[in-house]
């Protein structure tokens, strides 16, 4: 991990770019304390989300917690995906068409990104400095989320979109985790099956899970909706 | 509206029973202020609930609002309602049986309830001293708050639990209803019917509504989720 940029913003948070060998990322930290983490989760694209990401990252940092994120394999500056970026417009040309979208576009859209990302933010926990406590994963891809609640022992407890197609594996591994889950849902999200997310929801097997929905779209999400968020972060990180 | 009894509990909060006409009822306030409003709505049997009435009634007080309740129609110490009464003997058979509870059931144990209750919560808020404020409706038998939602107009926030049984009606009703709302699901909940309460939900007519759906069964609901629905209203009830 090397460090490429280090400021301080005016609300005291510490900002630090970073590249984990080819991969760019930032690290949010709340003062020099060491602290629990949150890996803040995306749908690419470092450089868009950066607005996004730094508000959730104040929203982390008003709690004690530090975020940290890295770009996803094929978004930003990273060398694209042939093959994902095929199935993106695949995708969108479904969408746009009115068609079904067919389980095999969203396997070659989805599982490419969970095989290569799940290692990488693995990766970023072995590399990042001053982490001292539980480390939580918040939004992103759905599926990579699951992934991840999965097989990460250093995640305790995994804040959700409901806001991704998923492969039907990620059914089967959502039957498997037990870390508890805090699930928002957009209830009129256009691009998402809300029954699909509802299946998703029930088939967890996490003792403690909430669903959250809430009105409006993909980009809806209210700000009492991060709020509680945040919450459930606060009870499952603190120790 | 005749108080019988005054107290302060040991963290200030100020309890006094009343009578209104012949319904018992409690009022809560946090100190004299004079503060926005809280009715307590429940599935009847006060003395029973008691204690779960006054934890209510505390994150209430916490956030500075009074709390009032009184007693459902039929239940407690006031007189029966023979009609409710067998109608609720029949759907308990029906479900002890595992038959499904019919409509004509529903109808004749809800339907009273609803008629008689919301105009004494009417009369409630007419006879309250010291109240200022806009007032929240929460908790409760759903089809009352649905009516209450759309019928009285000093409500103007409602926590409602999906939890009970609904006539047809309270379909149509749903969709009149304007005022932000947060719904509480119990995802396991034994005596009601997931998709009744996710249709419902989906039905309401308010541009700001949230469903928080958590583990467990009827009584199972976890204190953050009482959090949450304190602050949907601190949202909606502070000035």
């Amino acid at each position: 991990m090397h460090f490429t940029s280090h400021q301080v913003l005016d609300d005291g948070l510490a900002e630090r770019h970073f590249t984990l060998g080819e991969i760019p990322g930032i690290l949010w930290t709340p003062g020099t304390v060491t602290a629990p983490l949150i890996l803040l989760g995306h749908p690419g694209g470092l450089d868009g989300m950066y607005p996004r990401l730094l508000g959730r990252a104040r929203s982390s940092a008003a709690l004690g917690f530090a975020s940290a994120t890295i770009e996803l394999p094929g978004s930003g500056s990273r060398p694209g995906l042939p093959g994902v970026d095929a199935a993106r417009r695949d995708l969108r040309h479904a969408v746009t068409a009115g068609k079904p979208v067919g389980d095999d576009i969203v396997d070659r859209l989805i599982t490419p990104l969970i095989e290569q990302s799940v290692p990488e933010w693995s990766r970023l926990l072995d590399a990042l400095p001053d982490i001292d406590g539980p480390v939580g994963y918040s939004g992103g891809i759905l599926a990579i989320g699951v992934r991840l609640a999965l097989t990460e022992p250093r995640i305790v407890a995994a804040g959700l979109f409901a806001g991704s197609y998923v492969p039907a594996s990620t059914f089967d591994e959502a039957r498997q985790v037990t870390i508890p889950l805090h699930v928002l849902l957009q209830w009129d999200d256009e691009g998402n099956d809300r029954q699909m997310a509802l299946d998703l929801f029930d088939a967890f097997g996490s003792a403690e899970k909430t669903l959250q929905a809430s009105m409006g779209g993909h980009r809806g999400v209210p700000a009492h909706a991060g709020e509680d968020t945040a919450r459930f972060f606060a009870r499952h990180l603190r120790r």
